[in-house]
C-alpha cells in the first residue's frame, strides 16, 4: 500500500484579512506557522516520516513545509517546488477583500467565481500581471502564465505534475508529502477520488491539516482522512466555505 | 563567466559550546540564524540570486540555508540535500568540549586531530554509531558511513558531489548556493585552489559569511571573496583557528 501525505498552507495574512490571494506571494500569521508545526506533531506522532517534500513555488506554502519538516525532525530531506502546485490565479480578484466583493458583486456571483468549476474571474490585464516578470516563472512559456484560472484550468496545469513527477515517484516507494493550496489541493483530489464537477465546488479542505491518502499498486486510493481532533477540522471547513459570505 | 556561492552555517550551539559537532545534529543558536538572515540581506543588497540550493542532511545548514533564502525572497528554489556536504566525523571525539579536549590530549593533539590532513581522530565503536541506523543514511553502503574521518577521508567524499552534481549544474548554467560546513567547504576549497595539504591546516571559513567564488568556462576559479565586512570577517576567521586551544 501506498500513502500520500496532502497539507494545504497554514493560516497566511491575506487569510486573516478575508481577501483573494491567488499567486500573490502572501506569508504565513503567526497562527498559521503555529498550524505548521502542529501538523508535523501529528504526523511525527503517528509515525510518518517522508523521503522528498514537494511544494509550490509560493511562500505560504513553503513556510508551512518547513515548519512540518523541522516538528518532524526532517528537515534533511529534499524540498522540490514546482509552480503547478500553486493556487488558483484569482485573475483581477487577487487582492480583494472576499466580504467586499461579495457585497460588490453579490454572493452568488462570487461563490460562482471562487467554486464554479469553469467560469474564471475576470482576467488580469498581461502589462498588470506580476507573474510575468517574476523570476520564478521565467523559465515557463509565457502562454503559460495564467491572468486567471477556473478551477478546471487549475486542474490542468497540476494533472501533469500528479502524473509525470508525484505518481511515478510514489509507485517507485518514495513516502512523499505535498504542500500546496486550497484549490491546487481540490484539483488533485477531484482527480484522485473522481469528484464530479458540481460536486467539487463544496468541497472545503482547511488550513494546516494534514490529509492522507492510501492507495493501491495502482494508486487506486482506497480511504483518505484526516490527522487530528475531528470537531476542530470540521469548524475549520467550516470557516473556509464562508469566506465568500457578505459580512 | 560562473559563480558558485559557499557559506558555512551560522553559529551552532556546539560551536557556541566550543564542542565537536561532525555527524551530531546540532541546531543554530539565535546568532546563527542572524548570521544567515544577514548572509541573505548581504546576498541579495549585492544583487545575487540562485536557480537551486544545495546542503548537507544537518539542520544547522539546512536552517542556515533557510534564513538566507527567505532573505533574499528565494523560498521557493528547490533544496537538495545530500550527506556528503556533511561536516566531518569527527569520530569518538563528537560532543567533547574542544578546550577539555585540548586539556587531556595537548593542544598539538588536538591541532593535529582537527586540522591535520590524514590522520583521523579515534574511531566511533560500529556499535556506538549512531548514523548507522538515522533514517537520513539508510539508503547509503554501510561502509560509506563513517566512524571517524580526517579532513582526506572528507575530501574523497566530497569531490565526488561536486564532478557529478554541482560541477555539471554550474557549467549548464545553474546559479547555484551550497550551505555546509567548515570541513566539507574546506575540502572543496583545497580541490578549487589546488591548496596543498599543509597549507589547508592553516585555512579558516568564518560562519555565515557568503563566499564567492568565480570561474571560467572550465570551472577554473579566477577568484574568489567574502561579502561583508572585513574586519568582521576576519574576526569570525580567528574565533575559529582558536577553538582548539586550552582555556
Amino acid at each position: 500500500m501506498h500513502k500520500l501525505v496532502l497539507i494545504r498552507h497554514g493560516q497566511s495574512q491575506w487569510n486573516l484579512d478575508n481577501r483573494f490571494s491567488g499567486w500573490a506571494d502572501v506569508d504565513l500569521t503567526e497562527q498559521g506557522v503555529a498550524e505548521a508545526a502542529e501538523a508535523g506533531r501529528l504526523l511525527k506522532e503517528a509515525g510518518y516520516t517522508f523521503d522528498v517534500a514537494h511544494t509550490s513555488v509560493l511562500k505560504r506554502a513553503v513556510r508551512t513545509l518547513w515548519g512540518v519538516q523541522d516538528a518532524m525532525e526532517l528537515m534533511w530531506i529534499p524540498v522540490l517546488t514546482d509552480w503547478r502546485l500553486n493556487e488558483r490565479h484569482y485573475g483581477a480578484l487577487t487582492g480583494l477583500n472576499k466580504a467586499e466583493t461579495a457585497t460588490k458583486f453579490g454572493e452568488d456571483q462570487v461563490k460562482i467565481w471562487r467554486r464554479s468549476y469553469d467560469i474564471p474571474p475576470p482576467a488580469l490585464e498581461r502589462s498588470a500581471n506580476e507573474s510575468v516578470n517574476d523570476p520564478r516563472y521565467a523559465t515557463l512559456d509565457p502562454k503559460d502564465i495564467p491572468d486567471t484560472e477556473c478551477l478546471k484550468d487549475t486542474v490542468a496545469r497540476v494533472l501533469p505534475y500528479w502524473h509525470e513527477v508525484l505518481a511515478p515517484a510514489i509507485k517507485a516507494g518514495q513516502r512523499v508529502v505535498v504542500a500546496a493550496h486550497g484549490n491546487s489541493l481540490r484539483a488533485l483530489v477531484k482527480y484522485l477520488d473522481g469528484i464530479s464537477d458540481e460536486a467539487i465546488v463544496e468541497l472545503n479542505i482547511p488550513n494546516g491539516v494534514p490529509l492522507v491518502y492510501e492507495f493501491d499498486d495502482e494508486l487506486k486510493p482506497l480511504r483518505h482522512y484526516y490527522l487530528g481532533d475531528a470537531d476542530a477540522i470540521a469548524a475549520k471547513m467550516a470557516a473556509v466555505a464562508n469566506q465568500g459570505k457578505a459580512k
